[in-house]
């Protein structure tokens, strides 16, 4: 049976959320931890998670490899892979990539919209690419099997993330541009490198992201998945939702503004709407990954490529990209971990 | 009678050095107290000063505005301004410009040779200028009193710098590439947009941006002074010596490499020479800034215009630089502190 697993969720989390976890058959989701937080801040939000865990073991533990999926599946429980969405949490410290990675971290976007001291996000006018120290903090990662997540980069940075990485990286939550023209979505130039480089997007959920926003449909998201699937092939995508259940509009303004300006920046919202948007109607909470995998059949997809789609295709990125790269003369081996 | 004043040193400081630099009639010195220390590392170096400061009352104290030039000439002693060469100590936080300059902070480099979170570096093989967070950041320095300062940053970011900043910047350290061709080195087309906005120069004499290195000389190096004045006007230009005075070889390499990659990168230095090079003959401390000034009158300059650059220049700047700005509709004052 093929897991499903969720790319990308930043909810507040509780226990109703991880019971609904359980309800909609979650067995693994890798979840932001950290934004703009620092090392040492950090830290205490995986302390945070570490008191959930210590709460809830019939219901959640932390995921380190993809063996934890099936672990999860079988004991009835979903897996926490943590990730962060900014490189913060490496500071200026390339020691820490493998710190963090020992941690449980096992995804880092490089950039979170603005530009990082490894690379650029699509919020700035002019992006040059990944920096000197981010060619270095790349290599790192692949060492050690901390995933390269571009959702939030720019084109050129994630274009030559794609090329400068000797192993596959990951969009985990975003959409097509070709579909929906947002800052946040992607080329049909960076869908076929990423697809051509053995990388995995992840489709958002998250009303910005949406042809329509709130109001898209949920057979227009997935015939849009479909046509993705044809563009980059079906075992190159998943689901990443974006789902931020819970959370008050404080979060997405610490989202925005971290603590880079004085003033408001409404990113994806606007002054008329700052706050988070809606979710649509068809998807809600995590009990509603049903409805997108009846979608995906909907539009006549075999059910082995929904079983893909919905998790399987996941499970395979995760089984190599989280172990250490101990091939000979630093090439990836075939079983990683 | 002008103050002797140095727009750049970063000795290993002790009681010899000090009292070398009361030998030398200094007044005023612009030191670096951090590179890629972060807030609370810098933190800690402001407390070694604060010791130095303890001890060596009656050679130093810690200067705040330009009036303190002038105390420090009157009691025989240097007044000590700090600077930072690189944004590490205001980490990705706005809110610590203010309280670095609170701390006494009056100089900060946006970036130091690579890429930062607020412009690029001259050795990034690419420039996008100033980030987001570099804009917001360069209006809260010229609010404050936070120089600017450019030495180690690109050609457009630089540019951008200049063009952005409502108040004057500097570029503390650095010759023009005209002269001696090094990434350090500026074109003449930043030297003008400098001079232009009221912008000031000072001129280095570490070797790497000296031409022919260690073995310039004085009046070569005077000469480049003469000719550079005659393009950006004599107010606009000072003595930025970066003297680097009995550091050891870890420190330049700690400059160099800071945190940010797990190789070694020599810089301006090479493998063969991955040290801090000797310096030439006529400038090995803070006794020898009489042979700048009497190689400045053998070029023919006037006596009033030597003093400008020995000092006159800097404490004018500093006059303007220091305070907050509090001019009405954010116009800077005539008498800004």
């Amino acid at each position: 049976m093929t897991p499903l697993i969720d790319g990308l969720q930043y909810a507040n989390w509780s226990e109703k959320i991880f019971r609904q976890m359980r309800e909609g058959g979650v067995n693994a989701v890798h979840v932001t931890i950290t934004y703009h937080e620092n090392f040492r801040e950090t830290v205490l939000n995986i302390e945070r998670w570490n008191r959930w865990f210590e709460r809830f073991p019939d219901l959640i533990f932390q995921g380190r490899t993809a063996a934890d999926v099936t672990l999860a599946r079988e004991t009835g429980r979903t897996a926490i892979f943590f990730g962060s969405q900014n490189p913060s949490c490496i500071e200026d410290d390339i020691g820490l990539v493998e710190v963090l990675h020992t941690l449980g971290l096992r995804f880092m976007q490089l950039t979170y919209n603005n530009q990082s001291l490894l690379a650029s996000g699509c919020y700035e006018a002019d992006d040059a690419g990944l920096t000197r120290m981010g060619r270095e903090v790349v290599a790192e990662m692949n060492r050690v099997g901390l995933v390269v997540d571009m959702s939030h980069s720019g084109e050129r940075s994630t274009l030559e993330a794609i090329e400068h990485s000797t192993r596959p990286i990951a969009i985990t939550h975003a959409n097509p541009a070709g579909w929906h023209s947002a800052l946040r979505n992607k080329s049909e130039n960076v869908l076929r490198a990423l697809a051509e480089s053995g990388g995995m997007l992840g489709f958002s959920v998250y009303p910005h992201h949406l042809r329509g926003g709130s109001a898209c449909t949920l057979r227009d998201f997935c015939e849009m998945i479909a046509r993705t699937a044809d563009l980059m092939g079906i075992d190159q995508v998943g689901i990443g939702t974006d789902l931020c259940q819970d959370q008050p509009d404080s979060v997405v303004e610490w989202m925005r503004v971290g603590r880079w300006t004085k003033t408001i920046d409404y990113g994806e919202g606007s002054k008329d709407a700052p706050g988070f948007p809606p979710m649509p109607d068809w998807f809600a909470d995590n009990r509603n990954f049903g409805k997108i995998a009846d979608g995906l059949q909907a539009t006549g997809m075999a059910d082995a490529d929904v079983a893909a789609v919905m998790g399987g295709n996941w499970l395979r990125f995760f089984d190599k990209s989280f172990g250490a790269n101990k091939g000979p003369e630093g090439r990836l081996s075939e079983a990683a971990d």
